[in-house]
C-alpha cells in the first residue's frame, strides 16, 4: 500500500475548525507579523545576508530594559536578599535594602518567596500600595482589603472584565475603549466574547477624550448590546497624551450619568513630560467631585512595575485598587484570583518598592531619587526630540509626546501605495511599516494595530531606544518617508 | 428629607445579578471556606482569645517552603545574580552558579531579567526544557518550538482549556476530569462554561484509572455533550497515588481510539516515594507504543516549579509541551499567549535551574544532590508515617502515599453527624473539618471540595508539615476522630 499522507490517516481533536472560535478573534498587534519579521531579519543579518542596514532597531514594545534602561539599584538589592537571605549576613548592602528585605520576607509563608502567598497578595504589600495611594491622591482614604496585587497590569486589567463580561446577542457587554487603543483591551475582549464599543480619541486635540464622541458612541452602541464600563488610559498607549483634570471630570460626569463601570489604566503614572501637564488620578477626581460621586461610581485602577521609571517588564508586578465595587462581587473577585493561587511573589516585593521607595534620610535616598531622576528626564528629552524632528518631516504630523512612552503620529500615504497595499490584502500602514523594516531595519507598529479613524494612518514608535540610536531612527523614517513618498507618487 | 439608605439611592452597575455568571460557578476548595476560617482562628490567637490549642496547624495546600522546607541554594545564588548582576563581581558565588546567571542574563533583553521575554519563554530557556525532556523520557526527541514556558501550571492548563473549549448546548466541550480532582480543572471549566464530565478513580485499587469507568463516563457524557479532552493528574493530587506504566499504556489506547486531546499534569513527576512505583511521562509511553500513536494522539503535558524537590510555588514558573498540535492551532496558541506578554521572568529563571541543575563535577553539584536527596527523602518519611498513623485510626482508611503531597484518607461518618451537617446546609467532611479546626487548630480540606464517590467522605491533608508538627497534627486527627465518632453516636 502506497503510505498516505500525514495529514490523511492523523485524526486531529483540535483543529482550526474546533478550537474555540473567540480566540480565533483575538488579535495583537504588539507582537504581530511585523515583530516576528523583525525577528527572522535579526537573524538573517546574524547569518551574514546582505543588507541595507547592520542592525534592527526596535521601537515597537515598551520595553525599556531591552532598551537599554538601567534597574534601580535599590529595587534589586533588595530582589537579591530576598531571593537569597545569606547576603542578609553581608556588609554589602545598605542598611534599608536589608530592612525592606527582612520585613517582605517575614511576611511571606516560611519567611521563603518560594511560598504562594495569599491570592490577593501579600499583605503588607497592600498595605503599603494603600498608603502610597493616599499619599498620591492627597489623602482620599484607600482600603488594602480594595488592593489587589496581579501578575502585571495586564493581569487586573483581564481578570476585571472578565467579571464584567456576559449575555448574548442584544444583551451581550459592550465595553467602551478608546481609538487608538492598547491592543490587550481588544484581545481580552475578544476573548471574552463581549462587544468592543469604539470611542475615538481626538487627535486634532492632541488626542484628548471628547464628550460628545463619548456620547456618540454610547448612543449607537446601546442599539445592540448592553455597554457597562468604559476604559481610559491615561497617559495614553499609543497616543501618548495626559488628560487634563476637566476632561477627567467630564468623563466621571458621564460615567456616573450613564452608569458606566470605570476602568481607569493608569500605568504610566509617572511618565508625565509635558510643561503644563499633570498625572490626575481617576480616584482622586472622583473624589473631589464629592460624595454624589465617590460613593457612588464603580471605579477599577491598575499599576504596573512595567512603566513609569522602573520599566521592571519582566517581573509581572502590578496592583488593581476597586472602589465602590458591590461587596458580594468583590466576594467573587476574591474567590477568582485565588484560582491562579497567587501573582509572582518577586513582582509583589518589587511593587512594594516602587510604593514604598526610600525616605529621605535613608542611606538608598541620594541614589534611588538621582537613577530614578535621570531615567526621566531622559524620557522627558526623548519625548521632545521624538516630536519634534518627526514634525520636520513633510506628510508627517505629531502630537506632543505628554507623556507615556509612545509617539501616534499621523502619516500621509500616496494614494498608489493604498491601492498596492490593498491590493496585497494589507493594511497601508502594515504595507509602510513592512517596508521601513525591510529597508532600514527600523520595526515600528502599524497604526492599524490599535486603531485609527477610516482613511488615516499611523505608526506608533516608543520613545525608548538610546538617545543616539533614536536619532538614528527618527533619521531613517525621515529619509525613508520622503523616498516612499517620491516612489508612490 | 429623610437620608436614605446607601443600597438605595447607589446605582450600581456591576451586582452579583448583572455580573458573569460562569464565574459564578467557579468553587476552589484549596483556598475555600475552611481556610479562610483558619486565617481568622490564626488571628484571634494572635489577639489572645482562648482556645483548646494555641497554634493553627495549615496541612491545606501544597506549599513546601510555607511549611519550612529550604530553598535549594544553587537556585537561589543564581536568582540572586540575575537580580543584582554587580554580584557577579564578588567572590563569595560558586563559578557554576556565576556561569549560569550570565547565560541568562544574555538570554534576556538589555541583558535585565527586567525586560519581557518572549511570550512563549526565553529561548534558551525552552531549549534547555527540550534537553531535560529527552533525557527523563530516554531520548524521545522534544522540539523547543513546543514547549511553553508558562505562570506555574495553572496558566497552562487554563491556557489549554481555553483553546479546546467552545460550543453550546449538546455541542458545548465535555472535559473528563478525574475524582477526586485538583479544584483547579472544575474551576477553569466553569469559567469557560465547558461540561464537567467525571470519571471516577479506583479508591479500593490504590486510586488508579479503570478502563471501564472511563469508558462508562464518555459513554454518558456523549449524551449530552462534546468530549474533547482527558485530563490525567500523575503523581495524583489530592490522591498521592502513581499511576503504572500499563494504566498510561491503557490510557493512551482509550484516548487514541475515542480521539480525545491528553492533557497530563506531571507537576509531581520527581515526587514518587513507594517501593515498586515509578514515574513514567505520558509522552515516553506514546511514544514507546509506536508511531500509530505518537504520530496521532494529540498531548499537552504540564510541569512547575511548585513541587517536587525545589517547592518554590512563589515564583510562578511552570512549562507545557505541546506534541501533534495542528500547526494552525498552535499558531493561534502563540498568539494567544503573546496577549499577556510574557511569564514571570525569575519564574523562567527558576525553571531553567530545574532542567539544567548542576551536573557532576561541576563545584555546586554536592551540595545540590545533598539538598534534593534530603528534601525527597524526608517526604518519603512522612508520607509512610501519614499512612501509617491515619490507617491506626478505627474508621480512617488510607491508602499509601505512593507520589505527590497528600494523602486522601476515607472517613467513615456517623449517621447523626451527617443529619447535623445537611441540616446546617453544610457537606459532612465540611461539618467535620470545621470542628476538627475549632478544637483543635488543624486544617485540612474536605473531600467534597474535590470531589468523591457520593455516600463516601474524605478530608485531603499534605505532608508537608515538618515531622513533630506532623506528628501533632496525627496524633490530633486520631483523638479527634475517636471523640467526634463517639459524640454522635
Ligand atoms: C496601557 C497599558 N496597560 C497595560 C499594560 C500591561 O502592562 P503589564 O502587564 O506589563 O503590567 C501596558 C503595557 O505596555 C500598557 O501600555
Ligand atoms: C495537580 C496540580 N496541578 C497544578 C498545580 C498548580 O501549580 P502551579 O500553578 O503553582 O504550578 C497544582 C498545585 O498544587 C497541582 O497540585
Amino acid at each position: 500500500i502506497a503510505h498516505q499522507p500525514n495529514d490523511v490517516i492523523r485524526k486531529i481533536v483540535l483543529t482550526i475548525d474546533t478550537m474555540n472560535p473567540t480566540v480565533k478573534n483575538v488579535e495583537y498587534a504588539v507582537r504581530g507579523p511585523i515583530v516576528q519579521r523583525a525577528m527572522q531579519v535579526e537573524k538573517e543579518l546574524r547569518e551574514g545576508v546582505k543588507k541595507p542596514f547592520t542592525e534592527v532597531i526596535k521601537a515597537n514594545i515598551g520595553d525599556a530594559h531591552a532598551m537599554g534602561q538601567k534597574p534601580i539599584t535599590f529595587f534589586r538589592q533588595v530582589l537579591a536578599l530576598c531571593s537569597y537571605p545569606e547576603l542578609l549576613n553581608e556588609n554589602m548592602f545598605p542598611e534599608d535594602a536589608k530592612n525592606r528585605a527582612r520585613r517582605i520576607l517575614q511576611a511571606c509563608g516560611g519567611s521563603s518567596v518560594g511560598a504562594y502567598s495569599a491570592s490577593q497578595g501579600i499583605d503588607c504589600v497592600r498595605q503599603d500600595v494603600a498608603r502610597y495611594i493616599e499619599r498620591r491622591d492627597g489623602g482620599v482614604p484607600c482600603d488594602p482589603d480594595n488592593v489587589y496585587l496581579t501578575t502585571g497590569a495586564s493581569d487586573g486589567i483581564v481578570t476585571m472584565l472578565k467579571l464584567l463580561v456576559c449575555g448574548e446577542g442584544a444583551s451581550r457587554t459592550g465595553v467602551m475603549i478608546s481609538i487608538p487603543q492598547y491592543p490587550l483591551y481588544s484581545a481580552a475582549l475578544a476573548e471574552l466574547g463581549a462587544v468592543q464599543v469604539n470611542y475615538y480619541l481626538n487627535e486634532e486635540k492632541c488626542w484628548s477624550m471628547d464628550l460628545s464622541e463619548l456620547e456618540r458612541s454610547l448612543a449607537e452602541a446601546r442599539k445592540h448590546c448592553n455597554p457597562k464600563a468604559l476604559c481610559i488610559i491615561n497617559p495614553g498607549n499609543p497616543t501618548g497624551q495626559v488628560q487634563s483634570r476637566q476632561c477627567i471630570e467630564d468623563v466621571i460626569r458621564f460615567a456616573a450619568k450613564e452608569r458606566l463601570f470605570l476602568m481607569a489604566d493608569e500605568v504610566y503614572q509617572d511618565n508625565v513630560y509635558a510643561e503644563g501637564c499633570q498625572f490626575h488620578s481617576f480616584k482622586k477626581v472622583l473624589f473631589e467631585l464629592g460624595p454624589e460621586y465617590s460613593d457612588n461610581v464603580e471605579l477599577a485602577s491598575f499599576h504596573s512595575t512595567s512603566k513609569c521609571y522602573m520599566g521592571e517588564c519582566g517581573f509581572r508586578g502590578g496592583y488593581m485598587e476597586v472602589i465602590n465595587m458591590d461587596p458580594e462581587v468583590q466576594a467573587q473577585l476574591s474567590k477568582l484570583v485565588s484560582v491562579r493561587l497567587c501573582p509572582p511573589v518577586p513582582g509583589q516585593v518589587l511593587m512594594d518598592l516602587v510604593v514604598n521607595s526610600p525616605q529621605p534620610g535613608e542611606p538608598s535616598y541620594t541614589t534611588f531619587m538621582k537613577e530614578r531622576t535621570a531615567t526621566l528626564s531622559l524620557l522627558a528629552e526623548k519625548a521632545k526630540l521624538t516630536e519634534q524632528i518627526l514634525n520636520t518631516v513633510p506628510g508627517i504630523t505629531c502630537n506632543p509626546v505628554q507623556g507615556a512612552m509612545y509617539s501616534f503620529p499621523n502619516i500621509s500615504l500616496p494614494e498608489k501605495s493604498i491601492k498596492e497595499a490593498k491590493a496585497l490584502g494589507q493594511a497601508p500602514d502594515m504595507f509602510y511599516c513592512m517596508k521601513l523594516l525591510e529597508e532600514t531595519g527600523i520595526c515600528l507598529v502599524p497604526g492599524s494595530g490599535f486603531g485609527q479613524k477610516d482613511g488615516t494612518y499611523h505608526f506608533r514608535m516608543t520613545i525608548l531606544p538610546p538617545t543616539d540610536k533614536l536619532k538614528i531612527l527618527l533619521a531613517k523614517v525621515k529619509e525613508f518617508h520622503q523616498k516612499f513618498t517620491q516612489q508612490y507618487s
